[in-house]
């Protein structure tokens, strides 16, 4: 008999370590070129402090330099004002993949996979053979430990070279040191300044200070003192749950009794809502979970979506807010209009999520480009493969025509725009452990849609009014260059004074017209009419002010007079229905001819400039 | 003092098991969405059969079988004919993740990570809670080993819940069964059918069958019978290496001296390189690997590219081929213009690799939308994720029009093509364990863009002449039938006999003018005369054919006789340089008008169409 191939082959079979995997996958963890591998490094090191000092309730204080080496390596330094780590924990939390205290916890968090900042200790022991240094100390009077690591790839478990005390200034904090082959780049959207300067824009409350490879140093100052309420860990809730996860729980569980193990395990699961869904079920409560069988457990599942129960809980999640997305996009872009929204949570496959967008139009923004958008998930900038990224997907999706955009040859549109959008969630689904991109779960992807479409359809009525506006001017301008001309070469002609043609303007025009007629009462005074014709083909309410020198009488109606200086304000509250007048009347003591021909021109407040011929318009 | 905070957190730091952290995150193995989920595994078990089947040198017979079952779920079935797993490894191949036979070889593979199909019995019980079906039988006469298999998530271990002896009728084989939440669809790329056709296009000697759930059985039947040539693996080349790599291969080699240390561990590098880079490195021949410092290494590592070593070894790729591309692109599409690359092999951080490209256009490809790309790694099609894609990226990258393609708004540019990038690598640097998108590598990037403008260069020269002919053609079109009119007119008016205006023609459009003239001899015979001016300002060379029903006399120059049948064709090779003629005369003894009216055209054979005034043309 033949020897069968397959016992050939099975001697190659063998156990692949997590950190043997990375080494030869790096690309996965973000390490793909010499400016990236440096990106991801900050970054992971930058949300670790960020995290911790969060849980913590510490304002966060983020000192980071970076150093050139060689001619291809950097040594990067991050330090922090954080909690610190416990001596036994530094080795595992540096130098072991797949290690770390967020991953089981359902709350909002940057890091949850246990792998970022050991993934960094790896590129570095792996492009220049260098250990890396940490230093923690976890309060006043604590000693500062001195740690040298590497990770053992084949064991993936750290490898301590050296262990010590120092000296160490800070009361509490962390600091981390590493060499590896990385290159600093400056002047693009992906660098560490960049980095940083997102990330100030969503962490106001942080503190980061920057050494560049030439001595350069750059401060990101807080703008807030106040922290970002904390997120809260929750219990998973009944919807989206999957049955694997389900029949996992029941095996392991501690209680006897499928309903305190609905009530302890789940978030919005009561007494009667425990009740509920095991009648549904068919199951008596007090069945014990770990018997069980698949059939139960599925019938179990299924309940959960014939009873009611509560949506879940969202102060898990900690989300921008419309107001700082609004500002951190007024703060960063010159722009015209700005409008933001923050969506009301919502679930997949059982995580809570909340979607933040922002946009800002025209200002300074370049014209013909594709729009610019800005990626954030668990307030942590995204940098690469946008391409990729759900984000990207769900603004490609959307017909950007009907929201005054071109889009040619289809996919991102074109114009001065710029588009933020934040992904909150206790999981944020990304594509790859680098952390660049999230993945096309059709539930987000809906509410990104909803929350881009939400401030478009803002921006679009923006650009309506603009363009009415816009069109408008030009309008008036051909009339008001044109018909002054025309007139006054009719007058000429004809050998007659030049008519006023503020009538006929504001007729044109669908506007409000506004004359001030002065009639000398024969004994050195004036009486003063203020005449506001309609043609706007609606009801205008407004405010005239005349604001001039003197002091009227016989005013009808009595206007508010406010009393500046040597001047005074007269206003009157106007409303005049379309196609309508009304005439303000008062007298003047005295008014000589040289005063009537200096007087200033009439202010309507209220009204957009556009709409107002013969007085100047504030819009107030 | 008061209690760190650091001891409250350390209290959740914790191990997290790759089958944990892929549960959680299952989106990055490709398990996003229903339709997804499902070709995610159909393709990491095709994968798999497909490269076992390589390995032992069988023609494989892929059988796949998908059934509904309830609502949300559907059983996937697969079952090959290769060489079958060996009873011991069968839990672990499918049930505990980071394990296999690939991952330590340097040769191209479809499966290297150890992940694919036990990811699917992973996202198997999550969704169905249901075990994992296994038979796998080794050769004729073994027993045929039955399975049932579960993932222990804590552990990352396999769970046996049955181990049988059954009958199987195939001689050796492979078969999965397996229940999950997914969905079939159709008709879109993304979609098991279109994975299948493109998988079938780069792996002609595949027999897959396919049951659709509705029961339509669909077959894509083997091309050839020929094996690919299997790829050999390889030792890692000193180019590209890390130091990190390096210190660990010094800290574990078996050999007692770095001369044969780098024989033995390094492809291409023999006695005397291995001398001349101990010389380079400032290094005794003899000094023990193991005894070796980070700086030593360093110098090592540094003295690799100071001495010449040659390029890796290249069997170890297993490139589809320009042939093969070409074939697959003419079968798949119906296109006016195809084009294809082969470059030579290229390295990569120390990894070969090697990147084809076939460019297809015209035909029916839709003309406005956006050019479509097919994008394959190591012979496997890659439908996800595209955007996020360094093929993608190349492709966007190049300046289309001047390849005579329109990029509205940048990125990929619009038009009647089809792209096929194919990226094979010993170690394919994916951007997440879903294996759906390469990385953005810098050297794969430059690869591909060369490739790509290689290809469109020559379509660019392909859209240029039908261009100029296009011109020509229109011209000529004009010209032959707006002149005619214009002489006949003429003629009339001046009661004159319409004027052969073929000179002119062929002068206004540069051609080669070809006149047959007859002239009587008085005695029932004719001399003929055949004239050829070349106006086409360069050298012409092209044969004259005159295909009659008579016999010629006194031809000068002689012409190539070819009787058929009752007809002759008399052959001329000429040759004519610019601007001027060739006669050909010959005599023939009786021709009456009638026959003279009736003589056929004359033929021009080597020119193209658009070339030849007065004769019939044909490219020969």
């Amino acid at each position: 008999m033949e020897t069968p191939i397959a016992e050939e082959l099975a001697k190659n079979q063998k156990s692949i370590s997590v950190a043997e995997f990375f080494e030869k996958n790096r690309q996965i963890l973000g390490f793909d070129s010499a400016p990236r591998s440096l990106i991801t490094t900050v970054k992971e090191a930058v949300d670790n402090s960020l995290d911790a000092c969060e849980e913590s309730e510490i304002l966060p204080d983020i000192f980071l330099h970076i150093e050139r080496v060689g001619k291809d390596n950097v040594v990067v330094i991050v330090e922090d004002n954080g909690p610190g780590i416990v001596k036994e924990q530094i080795p595992k939390v540096f130098a072991k993949l797949l290690y770390g205290s967020r991953f089981h916890m359902l709350k909002q968090s940057r890091g949850q996979q246990g792998i970022g900042i050991s993934a960094s200790v790896l590129y570095s022991q792996l492009t220049s053979g260098q250990h890396t240094k940490i230093i923690s100390k976890i309060g006043h009077g604590k000693p500062a430990h001195y740690y040298e690591l590497m990770i053992n790839t084949s064991t993936n478990e750290p490898e301590i070279l050296k262990d010590d005390i120092v000296d160490w200034d800070r009361p509490h904090g962390t600091r981390i040191e590493m060499e590896m082959e990385a290159s600093y780049v400056k002047g693009r959207r992906q660098s560490i300044y960049e980095y940083l300067k997102a990330t100030a824009i969503v962490n106001p409350h942080a503190r980061i200070t920057l050494i560049e490879p030439d001595g350069n140093e750059v401060l990101f100052e807080r703008a807030t003192d106040k922290l970002p309420v904390p997120a809260n860990e929750i219990l998973p809730h009944p919807h989206g749950i999957e049955l694997g996860t389900l029949m996992k729980m029941l095996r392991y569980t501690e209680r006897q009794k499928i309903s305190p193990f609905l009530r302890y395990s789940f978030s919005k699961i009561g007494h009667l809502a425990a009740e509920e869904i095991c009648k549904a079920a068919g199951l008596d409560p007090d069945t014990d979970p770990h018997e069980m069988t698949r059939d139960q457990s599925k019938k179990l599942l299924d309940a959960f979506s014939k009873v009611k129960i509560m949506a879940p809980p969202t102060d898990c999640l900690s989300p921008i807010s419309e107001d700082l997305i609004y500002k951190g996009l007024e703060k960063e872009f010159n722009v015209d209009f700005i409008a933001t929204t923050t969506r009301a949570p919502s679930v997949y496959s059982g995580n809570p999520f909340i979607v933040e967008v922002g946009i800002a139009f025209g200002g300074e923004l370049q014209k013909d480009d594709r729009i610019d958008i800005l990626r954030f998930a668990n307030r942590v900038p995204l940098l690469y493969q946008q391409g990729g990224c759900v984000i990207t997907h769900a603004i490609e999706s959307i017909k950007w025509k009907q929201y005054g955009l071109n889009q040619p040859g289809g996919g991102l549109p074109a114009g001065p725009v710029v588009i933020l959008v934040h992904v909150a969630s206790t999981n944020v689904p990304f594509t790859s452990e680098s952390k660049d991109a999230v993945a096309d779960i059709p539930e987000i992807q809906d509410e990104i849609e909803l929350a881009v479409k939400e401030v478009s359809r803002k921006l679009n009525r923006y650009l309506n009014k603009r363009d009415t506006l816009k069109k408008r001017r030009e309008k008036e301008i051909i009339i008001t260059k044109v018909l002054p001309k025309m007139a006054k070469k009719l007058a000429e002609t004809l050998d007659r004074e030049i008519p006023d043609i503020n009538p006929v303007v504001a007729k044109v025009m669908g506007n409000l017209l506004v004359n001030r007629i002065v009639e000398s009462n024969g004994n050195g005074g004036v009486n003063i009419s203020i005449r506001v014709k309609n043609f706007s083909g609606k009801k205008q309410d407004f405010k005239v002010h005349d604001m001039v020198s003197y002091e009227i009488e016989n005013a009808v109606p009595e206007p508010k007079v406010i009393s500046m200086g040597s001047n005074f304000d007269y206003i009157w509250n106007l409303s005049v229905a379309p196609e309508s007048s009304r005439v303000v009347k008062y007298s003047v003591a005295t008014l000589d001819d040289s005063e009537i021909a200096r007087l200033p021109s009439l202010i309507v407040e209220g009204l957009d400039e556009e709409l107002v011929t013969g007085a100047k318009a504030i819009k107030g």
